[in-house]
Order: structure tokens, then C-alpha cells, then sequence
């Protein structure tokens, strides 16, 4: 079996299941109970906020863990956005953010937000000059994804953040639920306010995430409880989880520190071999996240590929999962204004630290077949 | 070591974390996503739904997973109230509810709800006179708990859902996280709207819970994103919490019909014995829930007591879990105006189907053992 849907998520690892399966059974004390097992529970609780803000180079009070990226988002537009609305009630974001973000978004308006969605170029880059102009000085936030889900674009966070770091009145929240792992992100260095990572994106567990949120930031949380995580996400937290999280962060990036050019080996390769295929036309632009690879085989519906791929046991996706269900045509490619006879048969085939250049070998030769075999049949 | 704190939380069950394991490494797709590892996922996530709706005899359409009873019980109130604000902006609930309760219907203030928080007499049970003369035109939620988390008292649902059945612009909402699977509650025949199950609390995992919203209620999602479950609570889905979720649950309700006077013994068994200490005196009512007792011992404060039962590896609590760390006092001992002596000495004694008898005496020793030597100490 190869497994290219990466983005929409990972197979958990081994080590990552047995952290989770050891802290259940010996570590199920509720954190916030005042006896020996809550203290225990709370202690390693803390070394995980410890762990994690070291993985990110941030402080460990600048750490949330949540259920997921979709709560991260969540909550760190809502917060801000009902914390901060006396200020201001303009929010800016772009239109090819995850779901998770754009509905957010749209959610807000309801409570009187206005919301800027900035259109991004053919590329699918969000240009700094449209962010400037898109400015005022009753903006509050700006949310903007570091890797696009579909395309593996990478938004030009670092310009943002120096756009935004004078602008006090103006909170910078990042989704880097793609990008983390694979590029990394300096949170100070950019001047990031919020950002938010998911567990099951780096074969780490569902359920499991975190949110960073700069210290003196506030937020109006989005559960309302026992207090706990400093009062800013309350519900028993589910250390195991956290712990699991934290694993998963750890064994993704070191990874990298072993092999640094694993995915820009993947893509290279992936690229190299498609470009050999004359039916394929590749929708990333190159230079971008080396570990999501946007292609059209244009005449082909994607569908049908992809079901002729997953007769052969390789499963990729045709748009990301969250939208995928709704038949709904990819926002982000119509964004990008690719034309209906790309987006009709566009796949994204996803990498995971996980995947071979064997792996591309045996895809390639598959697909080949693939593409000759239905174009033989609409003859 | 005696664990008599499981309405703080409980330890995972080994078949629920088997569960989870086998789900992780075997159901790991996306459920979102179309191919067959994600329909695969999607298919077990649909039985998930059915069994669960099976054992709380409710329908599949009418289950939300959630990431636990803080989630829970924020979803059910905040998404009525944003729902159905232009029908009325009153909302009803008790002063003994659990802090995501309390603290839910605080944060709606800020939204501009009107909110009674309702009295409940020295039992601590809420009379249905007093929400009787509650009730307003612009009432649109009623929200009470089951059981109550600190005393076991057990509130009259069947009443206040017979109250409210005529008053379709009312809905009702239940805390169920600390009866389930102790007391049977038929949602459909109490008129129930919405109710909150956690599973961390029945032997399950931490992060786990669902929510019934009946059929035909409307609920403003508390996270957007992707549209999952039907729209009402988006996030990729943590399939294998919600298997262990009903795993979970099943297995409670299997425990109560083979063992059905199981935690009565324990209650009984546990009265008798503290009826025979002189220094004991028991704050929870009679035929009450029977998983729960409160006690107090006068003279001498909780957390000491807690402390020394600690060091003999007994564990319970001196209020909930979600208040203990705070050091405030226990507001539903303040509500039900226990004097203040008995206050600083209460202490929680809390089941599930694992506590044994033998655990009654062994406790009861020690407890004895303990109150000599700290009375002697005070001398």
C-alpha cells in the first residue's frame, strides 16, 4: 500500500500510540484533583507545555492544548475577534484558507465583523501589497495559513510579520497546521501572535493539538469551565494526549534533522518523473512546501483516477478531505484561477517523512498505466 | 491503592484503550476523505453513531461526538442561545451546575442573556416551583443537571421535561456527565432537547463525549470548519475516541445489568460503616445517587484528611476537580447552606463499578485510624 494523502492525515506511529497508551494507564489522574495522582498528573502535564514550548522556542505559558486544528483556529479568531472588538471590527484573512478558518470567519460577521478575504495571485501567494492596502486602522486581525493544504504554497509569513510587528492594534494569527514539521517557522522571529498545530497531520493522534498564543495576548476563550490551561480552555485536559502531541512534534522534527532533504528529494523526484508523463500538468509552483504536489491530467476526471489509483492500493485525494464529501469544487483552485478542464482532474498527493523514493517509482509506473488504460477506454 | 475519586475522573478501562488501539492502526483515514481508507473510517464512524444511539435509545442524527463535557455542555448552551436569540434571550439554570455550565451561561452575559441562576433547597435539589416561577415568555433554555457532581443529588428531569413539554419555544438541556450509566435517564420520555456525556468520567478516554440534540433542533456550531457532523461540529473526527466512547459506555450499562445493585451495596455498606464513627457526618441526602457521597468530619479541614488517606494510597476529594485547585470554596456546599465547619471538612467519596466492599472496610479503617491520630494531635 502507498499512502500520498498526508495532508488530510497520517497513520499514528507506533511510538507516538504507545506514549498515549502509557500515560492512560499509568498517569490517569485528573490534573486538576488536589491528591497525589492529580499532582502526578499535573507535573507531567507541565513538562509536556515544557517540551512542546521548547520544540517551538516559545514560553510554556504561550502554549493551549486543544482537540484539534479546527478548535486552534477557532479559537484564536473568535478570541481575538470578542476580545479585541472594542478596538476594532475588521479581520482580514485570504480566500484559500482551510475551512476551518474561512467559516470562522464567515461565523463572525453575524456578530458584526467585517471581513476582508484578500485574493491571492496565480500562484496562490497572498502578494504584500494587497495585505497593505487591505489595512485599517480598525483591523484587529489578520489571519494568514503558512502552507496552503492543497497547493503546498507557502505564504509570505515572514513579510507579514514585519508589516504587522508596528502595529500593535493588529493581532497576526497563523494556521501552521501544514507547515509544521516540514518548514519551519520561527513564532518571535515573524512577529506571530497566535498559531495553531494539529496532531494528526504528523502522525500524531486525532483529537490532539496545540495553539501558541503570545504572552500578554488575550483571549476570550471558546469553553468556558473549570479554568483549566490558565483559564483559557477549560475541560479536563487530556494529558495522554498532550503527551502523545508532544511525541509526535519531537519525532517529526527530528526527522528533519536526519534527513533534511527527505521531502525536497520527494518532490524533486516526484516532479522529475511526472515531467516525463506528457499528459501531466503540475499546479504547485515550484519552490513551494516540497510535501504537497497539486497535478491536473487534464481530460481525466480526478475522481476516476483516483479510484483506478486506489484499486492499485495508492490513495491520494482529489481536494482536501474537509470539503471533499460537499462535491464542491476546490475554493483554493478556483482561486488560483485554473482552468475548469485542471481543476476538474486535479489530485494533491501528500507527503509524509514516512515515503519512499520507491514508493514514487511504483506510483509513476501506475499511473502511466492508469492514464493510458482510460484514455484508451474513451477512444 | 483505593480510588475513590472517579467522578473526578476514572482510569481508562484496558478493552476501551484496546479499542482505541485497534482503531488507530487500522481505521486511520480521513473520514472526510473519498477513497477507501477514508469510506472505510467514514463506515465505522456511522456504526459508532448508530451504537451509540442504540444505547441512549435516541436516533443516529441525533448524536454529536465531542471532545468531552466542557464541550459538551458549552455546544448545547451557546448554540441554543445564539440559535434561537431573536425568540427570546432568557435563560434558566441552577447555582449548583458544574463550572462549564456556570461558567457558559456567565460568558452569555456578555452577549446580552439574562440569566437565573436558580436556588435549590438544603437537599440541593431544585424545586420545580421555583422554576415554575422562573419560566418567562423569552425563556429559551433551561439547563439542569442530572447529578450532582459534588453531593449525588439527583435532580427531578422528569418533572421539569413534563414542565417544559408544552413550551416548544423552550428547550431543555441536561449535564448527564456525572449519571450516565449510574442512573438510567430516557431523554425522549423526560422531553429532553440536549444532553452531555463525558468519558473520561465512565472509564473512557479523556477528550472523548458526545452531546443528544434532539432531532430538529437548530444549533449555532461552536466550531466551524470542514462540516462534519452535519454541520454542527466540525473537525476531522477522532474516530477511534468515539469507538472507545461507546465501548465505554456499553460496558457500563452491561456492569449495571449484571450488577445492578452494585453501587446501592457500596452506598449502603459505605453509610453503615460512617454511621458508626461519631466524628462522621454525611451531606448527601438519602436515596440519592448512590456513586456519590459527601461527608464531613468537623474539626478536622479536608485537605488534611485527603493527605493522610493519601499517604495510605486512599484517594478521594475535597470538592470537584474542576474548583479544588482554585482554592475557592465549594459553591454547591455554599448553595445548599451547609455551615461553614462542615464546609472546611467535607470530602467526596465517589464509585464506579470497579470499587468493591472489601474497599468500604479497608477505607473505613483507615478513615477511623486517621481521625483518632489527628484528633490526638490537635489535643
Amino acid at each position: 500500500m502507498i499512502y500520498f494523502d498526508n495532508s488530510a492525515t497520517t497513520k499514528p506511529h507506533e511510538d507516538v500510540l504507545n506514549s498515549y497508551l502509557e500515560v492512560s494507564r499509568q498517569f490517569y489522574g485528573n490534573p486538576s484533583s488536589a491528591h497525589k495522582l492529580g499532582l502526578d498528573a499535573e507535573k507531567l502535564l507541565r513538562r509536556s507545555y515544557q517540551q512542546a514550548s521548547q520544540l517551538l522556542s516559545v514560553n510554556p505559558e504561550e502554549i493551549i492544548f486543544t482537540s484539534g486544528g479546527t478548535e486552534g483556529n477557532n479559537s484564536a479568531i473568535k478570541g481575538i475577534a470578542h476580545a479585541y472588538q472594542n478596538r476594532g471590527k475588521h479581520l482580514i484573512t485570504t480566500v484559500i484558507e482551510h475551512p476551518s478558518v474561512l467559516d470562522t470567519f464567515k461565523s463572525l460577521e453575524y456578530f458584526g465583523f467585517e471581513v476582508s478575504y484578500l485574493p491571492v495571485d496565480q500562484s496562490g501567494i497572498l502578494s504584500i501589497e494587497t495585505l497593505k492596502s487591505a489595512l485599517r486602522e480598525d483591523t484587529i486581525l489578520v489571519s494568514v495559513m503558512h502552507v496552503n493544504h492543497e497547493l503546498g504554497t507557502i505564504q509570505p509569513i515572514d513579510e507579514i510579520g514585519s508589516l504587522l510587528k508596528n502595529r500593535k492594534e493588529t493581532f497576526f494569527h497563523v494556521d501552521h497546521v501544514q507547515g509544521f514539521g516540514k518548514i519551519k517557522l520561527d513564532f518571535k522571529k515573524n512577529h506571530i501572535d497566535l498559531a495553531t498545530i494539529s496532531g494528526h497531520k504528523i502522525h500524531g493522534l486525532n483529537g490532539t493539538g496545540l495553539m501558541y498564543v503570545r504572552d500578554g495576548v488575550r483571549l476570550a476563550p471558546l469553553l468556558h469551565g473549570g479554568g483549566q490551561q490558565n483559564n483559557r480552555r477549560s475541560g479536563t485536559e487530556d494529558l495522554a494526549g498532550c503527551v502523545s502531541l508532544v511525541r509526535a512534534m519531537r519525532m517529526y522534527i527530528e526527522q528533519n534533522r536526519h534527513q533534511p532533504n527527505h521531502f525536497a528529494e520527494l518532490n524533486h523526484y516526484l516532479r522529475k518523473k511526472l515531467a516525463q508523463i506528457p499528459e501531466v500538468k503540475i499546479n504547485t509552483p515550484e519552490n513551494q512546501a516540497d510535501h504537497i504536489i497539486n497535478l491536473s491530467i487534464p481530460g481525466l476526471m480526478a475522481e476516476v483516477v483516483m479510484r483506478a489509483l486506489e484499486e492499485r492500493q495508492i490513495y491520494l485525494s482529489t481536494q482536501s478531505a474537509c470539503s471533499s464529501k460537499q462535491g464542491q469544487e476546490s475554493a483554493v483552485l478556483q482561486a488560483i484561477h485554473l482552468p475548469r478542464h485542471l481543476r476538474k482532474s486535479a489530485l494533491r498527493v501528500s507527503f509524509s517523512y514516512q515515503n519512499t523514493l520507491d514508493e514514487i517509482d511504483l506510483f509513476i509506473r501506475v499511473l502511466k498505466k492508469i492514464i493510458d488504460e482510460l484514455k484508451k477506454d474513451m477512444r
